[in-house]
């Protein structure tokens, strides 16, 4: 059985996470190396994954038995990295969002279009099963003709690190809800023309500093007739909560719940539920899909689920967020 | 013991309700009569609630039994009567919203102050223990500074008779949506300053040819740092799906759920739950609360928890709405 | 229209609760008398609901406007007053347990069969809408053939008053479980055949000094092929949590829910739900359903749906109970 | 750093989960061999995680880079491979049951003992963040006392294969319920002294031909005061229902949920939800931890957190039910 190549580049908690999918879990793949600026990391991980070390992302994408690259390294990278790669022949899955810019993303998708290699980008909320059980129903005409999306995402805390930076991360709209575009977008199957967006910095003196929001709403119209709405917030305090709808004309799907059911405690003053799990536990599952899949598509020569198309909208919409925002009006797309 | 007499006037579903719990939940209190258009009616509710039946508002008016009244006609009826109830000198409980305009609610507003009466707008929800709690918790500071409003509101179905007509109910923003702008206003503790409306009358075409809407979002921004969100539909295939969450730095409130736990089927396609109990079950006891509250406020000269200028506020922001629907852009109030 | 004359003994929480259902919401009956041994309180309720006040059952029963009594005293009385009421030619409501012991309910159905008149047992549950969807369910076969009944059922805390002593009340089998003995025979639509319990007096020194029990579990088994067990607690410390499943060969239902979430606090520690709301609001619309099906039933000329035989099985199945634990081992019943 | 090398043998489903585990998740283990009678998946499983295929489980033992062997065999072959294991002075992780009787496991014991390895029992649920929530809300006095356990758990169908025959897989006591047995004695932190079972083969001809049983009910009274309850059945229509309780003097824990609510679809008979996805995906996570455990207990030479003792009392609890069943009476252990 041909096996694929594959070289993980950038070993933070979702490269390694990817690198040990790569390693066990997907038969037509083998994990073939991977590369970290930091040789310690890069030595560990290759070691006990059985994989190369490269401390060079320019060395692993010469050596020949990488047949496709997957990338996890920080957003600002991504279109330097994706243009390289595509340059190598190199098949590309790369984490969310594509880039920082639509300018950015349009050399990614000029670089792959001209190589002819395979690009996914890392949504992976598309291979969650309640998300695809969404998805289903709405395709089989279960819900009628879907007319709302409604979208809450509130991150535990505020992101670290880099990705606290939205000259490095494209901020809360792309590091943070662009997830919840591509959902609105995926789950209606309809293009969003307007969004108009309040909120603010209310929560860290940080993100205020840095120039970024920490609590927004954004209304939108998709094409035809439809509407929607995502709310952010990078604080919830007793963990995860993130929760998605699509209302149709003839029923509704939900995702996501409030508190995960599976512990309570009574006690006298109430029944105490916990958060549902953070992001990589509850959508584990999810990544390994999404690997198997673009496994697929390369080895079988077929169409990502999620192309750079989509990773292209999803920036295109946050771009038109921070317009909105900057300018206190409705903004309209394409 | 001081039992305050009552005079319920419109007998419809909620104005049988209020006849029955004044004439047997309330210490204070004593049906004295009913009244309705309808002499049948009026007789048959009298008879078996042993009260007095009038056929004429006037009549009951002048009845000096009946120190207050409990207006549950329609809409655009309340205007009037709230304003001769005023001149009788009679105390006035009022159904909601207050009036299907601006202009109308200022006038009960005059009325009511010129006469020294007590005004209690019927927006039962602040008294349903769930929302009760939600506000307690919000109070005491339990989720620190409130910064999110969500509201989600979905009606089984149309609404019947002149309630379908926006010029005699105020349409899907006052004759639904304004219970949720009474709890916006109230939970969060802030005015609202500016809305943004999108949505459509997507579902029934009766709804469409009489210019109302039945699938609304709102964007609104609050006075200082918060921002809100309330969408309605008139349809929801299950049943009645009402949901309102406040989010502050500390901690969030939830109330309502999407569809009742109290019974399930498992069988093959999953385990299937109903709908939430339609209004006047879910807010049964709120009614009731609500009524023993206002009896208290005018035995007791005290203010009701809700006055006319929270009748009004509700109004103002229902025209708000509308102009920001019709115009497609955010509408500053006050 | 005909309307029954009902009188109410017994004016606790529960005979207050009927007399206001029977004053004010049901179109076919009359509160006509209410009775109670304490003259204060008899006479404020009368004078509130309009009716009679009355210091003895005797005398009620001679008022020939009462057609029917509502009996809500406590249980070790109840003998009597049924047997009076049924000599007296009046139609019995009777809360539940029937009696204390099998021999008091057998003369009691005895009275009511020389007499000739309506006996209901007040089994509220079977009136509940969750509990009827539940019939209703395994009724029309959509469950397969009942194999398994489970009900779990902890109160808030200890009983009060003389339902803390056994020889008044029954003890936690009658007074408490009897409820969960009528729903397995009814829903399951079979006897039960043997009961095997265990449990102690583990959380009160008062009602182990008393005699009575606190936590228990019964296994039974059901006449054919089935089994049921029913576990009952004395305190649950966030409130009310009640119960209820029956699985069969295609299916199950579930009845009731850990805690209510109809509200909810996320805060650090989780999200806080609160108890189910305690009986008489959990059930209060299924009290005003059985009340009014009395009425039907004794206008009407037809069979109650909980007859003095079902009164009479929740009995033997409660002293079974008793035998099953003094002795430590199974006890067959029929 | 010392990496413990490990082999695995029986590559069914759960064989091939812990192969992967050992392969990718651990920093101190490395897979070093796989064994399966069926030549053709163990090549393939080898090739894949990069391990030496065996075909024989005793030249695996021979071979000298295998320091550890994980069990995953049908039951009845535990107590042979097991006893040879210890024999080759290699640790032990053994698939739950740890054998089909009290005797097999006794013998298993002593040539644990006599060799001085590591004995690891696979009841994963100690793993399980809700499960192991429950246990430390326990340990640390929240509830109180613990007198109550309640355990439920309903597979989605009938075993497949030699775990359908009760002398190859020791019924549904061994084969299913000694899950809950192994987290009543943990949670409760006592011992289980009798037992009383009722139930019958109701659902499946085959279950019923080969003499063991698809639905049935434990009543139990721990060592001390507190009682328990299990109930199994090898149905449930929708899915997987497992779900568990604790109740102590002052609180109650919760673990499992009916449905799972991550997916909801409201539509015209209510609002349907899927059932909690079945064991491999529910406790994926416990797996690997256990497995983490194992290797961190043989490195650091600490005794595991499920001993063979903990694997004999669940035997013994199973054989104790089987007794109680055939002799329709309460039996006594210990």
């Amino acid at each position: 059985m041909k096996r694929l190549g594959v070289g993980v580049v950038g070993l933070g908690r979702i490269g390694v996470l990817h690198a040990e999918v790569f390693a066990s879990r997907i038969e037509r793949a083998r994990l073939v190396a991977v590369a970290d600026v930091r040789e310690e990391v890069a030595k560990s991980v290759a070691e006990r994954l059985r994989a190369k070390a490269y401390t060079s992302y320019e060395k692993m994408l010469k050596d020949p038995e990488v047949e496709a690259v997957v990338i996890c390294t920080p957003t600002f990278l991504h279109k330097d990295m994706v243009v390289r790669a595509a340059e190598e022949g190199k098949h590309i899955f790369c984490e969310k969002p594509l880039t920082v810019t639509v300018e950015e993303a349009k050399e990614c998708l000029r670089a792959v279009e001209k190589a002819g290699v395979k690009l996914q980008v890392g949504y992976m909320r598309r291979f969650d099963y309640a998300y695809r059980r969404a998805k289903e129903k709405i395709e089989k005409g279960e819900i009628g003709e879907p007319l709302v999306f409604v979208g809450i995402a509130r991150d535990p805390g505020a992101p670290p690190g880099w990705a606290a930076d939205p000259s490095k991360s494209g901020g809360i709209f792309l590091d943070m809800l662009s997830h919840d575009f591509d959902m609105a977008r995926w789950l209606m199957g309809k293009e969003i023309r307007e969004v108009y967006v309040i909120g603010g910095a209310y929560l860290y003196d940080e993100i205020r500093e840095k120039g970024d929001l920490d609590v927004v709403m954004i209304n939108f119209k998709f094409e035809g007739r439809a509407v929607g709405f995502i709310h952010g917030s990078r604080k919830s305090v007793f963990g995860y909560d993130l929760r998605t709808e699509v209302m149709g004309t003839e029923g509704t799907v939900y995702v996501g719940t409030i508190p995960d059911p599976m512990f309570a405690h009574g006690r006298p003053d109430g029944v105490v539920y916990g958060g549902v799990q953070w992001f990589w536990k509850r959508f584990y599952d999810a990544y390994v899909d999404e690997d198997i899949h673009f496994v697929e598509c390369v080895l079988e020569d077929k169409k990502p689920l999620i192309t750079g198309e989509d990773g292209l909208r999803a920036v295109e919409i946050g771009e038109a967020c921070w317009r909105s925002y900057r300018e206190g009006r409705p903004v309209t797309l394409g």
